[in-house]
């Protein structure tokens, strides 16, 4: 995988056979095809292990984090520390992400296991003492609060400020700006804008069929 | 510039040759040249026809489009109405947009013209007999409501539904969050929240030294 990765990021990803690399990671073709029967599933591999790792390192941080702030924080903190040595490669990153088709696009259909996981994460971060989350609201939260991340890493990919602080910059604010969001859901007073954003999601879920409200 | 986008799609854009490109539009390879100095500058061409067509388009609805919510909503059908028969050009619009080195990208500071232009189609929109809006507000409005358009924009490049009736569901929808959320942001509950959002426009202002807040 880490030949495969070189190799994309050198050559292209176009240009990249399964040959180069199996002789880049010096085992036999046959045995390369035995593990990963297409290039796809090298990329594949290295999203399932970038997400172990994010888990690896946002749990011990939720034991200790308190408050939605604090915990949404630790899950994107992990995130941004597990990715950084990988920003070399964010133009292949975001060549599957860019294109609706990729099955390896976050969103594509064959990518719901790890979108299904990367929200169980947030479902945890929301998960504490003293948060309580409306009902109606909590079954949408993890879902939003991951497509977020997308959106904090797709900042990532094209941010060129030094080590990034651009992005941890967006973090910090934004982190602050959906907690108090959170903390605001519930007052009645923003009642009608809330029922207008959960309406949305309702009106676009995926495999429902659309029509203009 | 309809002969290259013909011949970028079919061919892709890194296989299409000046050469081919003046063949396909039967004019010698010197004139072609004498209009653009490189490939680059064909699709910018296209970006400017289709922005000149959307405040073509948009400029008569205006005329008779009374408050925040129907202006916006003018402004975006114009612009789907506008581009709608370029979706079989998606993924090269695409690829400007998913590239941060690329000068067509619209974020990129070579597109700061047209973005500028953008911006001014939103500020106009915003502009009329019984608008008021805040004036810190006013001035982020249009920067902010032309990021948006491009996440509409963004949504109708992925969009696969027929007659790409989803992304008109969502600029539906958005239209009325969007509009509920400046009439609301100038109210005393919700400053703590519009100055939350407003430092962090200022943090992350292109060209601005950055470091956590």
């Amino acid at each position: 995988m880490q030949a495969a990765l070189e190799l994309f990021r050198k050559d292209g990803y176009e240009a990249t056979t399964m040959r180069a690399v199996a002789e880049a990671a010096g085992v036999s073709l046959g045995n390369a095809y035995y593990y990963f029967a297409q290039k796809d599933e090298l990329l594949a591999a290295f999203y399932h292990e970038v997400h172990a790792a994010h888990v690896a390192a946002a749990l011990p941080r939720l034991q200790t984090a308190r408050g939605v702030r604090a915990r949404l924080q630790a899950v994107l903190d992990a995130k941004l520390e597990v990715i950084e040595p990988y920003h070399h490669f964010s133009a292949l990153m975001f060549r599957a992400a860019a294109d609706p088709k990729n099955p390896l696009n976050p969103f594509h259909p064959a990518s719901s296991d790890l979108r299904r996981e990367g929200e169980a994460l947030f479902e945890t971060a929301l998960r504490g003492p003293r948060i309580r989350i409306p009902k109606d609201i909590a079954a949408e939260l993890p879902g939003l609060l991951w497509t977020y991340s997308m959106g904090i890493l797709l900042y990532w990919i094209h941010d060129d400020s030094p080590g990034h602080a651009r992005t941890r910059t967006l973090t910090a604010h934004t982190v602050d700006v959906v907690t108090q969001c959170i903390a605001l859901a519930s007052n009645p007073f923003l009642r009608p804008l809330r029922r207008r954003v959960l309406a949305m999601l309702r009106d676009l879920q995926p495999g429902r069929a659309v029509g203009t409200p």
